[in-house]
């Protein structure tokens, strides 16, 4: 699109453009924003940008973000080392620890296995994983991938690879999410849901 | 919000979510977005910001964002110099300039005047715009400032200075937004389209 906007603007606004879910109109809005601050505040701004990439890497254990070669979770000898909760990204650790309710450990595969998009097993970080299971430690792996076509084929491929060990392995349940409505429930969460009915 | 993420990370969250329009899950979502990308991207971002604020200026004449002491538009002599448009925002003048119609030149007043909210006619450029009146050249002032309670107050402040100066003094046309439907107009858009009528 063709902006009319000075140089720098124009770049601003396509860096932020290059935001996920972020339009052209928002770009524009959020461009104008920062140089309507002042200097500091944008320097500020841009140096947080810098400092998270500097200084942000992969636990050697998990392979969750962290600042340190292991993340706070690892090092904490107080969480169950027989448990691993497998998700895909560093985000789904912090929803699940804002939970508070899981004492155990996490491992962050990275990615989900999706042949559309050329991601193999071996783009994510499973040897890792099955690293972790070869001693006699873990008891249990909870596969928390996503409810999506690749969440399901990840976690059906880790589950193959994972009970011959004698792990035993989990899913999250499925089933209508608390508080939502049922008439507004798709299809298919609702079969699930009856699916996994329970006894009163 | 207790968000349980490391420093760098929340740090890099609280900084988008001061971005207007931009709440804590769209924060977190873009920061971690910021992680997932390779360092070059990052830093690509960072300089944008930076070199935005470093090299963009205001144009002496007319207030507009400018890399260069006088902005394209103030330097063009092909632009008639009797006509001044008066906005608020750069922002403003960029939308202008997209309809490719207006041939004049501009004046932007970097805000509107607004008791609620401290903001008075010194705060703005008016003594700026006031210089710019002092010629014979200007003909006419078009105030296109928003219309909304500050932009007619702003309006209605500028043409009270400005027509002692034999200056002709507008302001833009209200009425229906052209596509839109007459039954989901509000009620005083529709007054002020009937007040507006024209012959056919």
């Amino acid at each position: 699109m063709e902006s009319g906007f000075i140089a720098p603007l124009e770049r601003l606004v396509e860096q932020f453009r290059r935001l996920p879910g972020i339009g052209y109109k928002t770009a524009v809005r959020l461009a104008f924003h920062m140089l309507e601050q002042p200097k500091e505040k944008a320097q500020e701004f841009a140096s947080a940008v810098l400092e998270a990439k500097e200084r942000i890497r992969f636990c050697k254990i998990c392979q969750n973000i962290s600042e340190h070669e292991l993340c706070p979770i690892c090092e904490d000898p107080g969480r169950d080392e027989s448990l691993i909760c497998v998700v895909e990204h560093s985000k789904d650790v912090s929803a699940i620890e804002r939970v508070k309710e899981y004492r155990g450990k996490y491992h962050v595969l990275g990615g989900l296995i999706s042949p559309m998009d050329g991601i193999g097993p071996a783009d994510l970080k499973i040897a890792e994983l099955l690293d972790r299971l070869k001693g006699d430690e873990v008891k249990e792996l909870i596969l928390a991938t996503n409810p999506s076509v690749e969440g399901e084929a990840t976690a059906l491929y880790l589950s193959k690879l994972a009970k011959p060990l004698g792990v035993r392995v989990t899913r999250l349940a499925y089933g209508l999410p608390v508080g939502g409505e049922l008439e507004f429930a798709d299809e298919v969460t609702l079969s699930r849901a009856i699916e996994g009915r329970k006894e009163l």
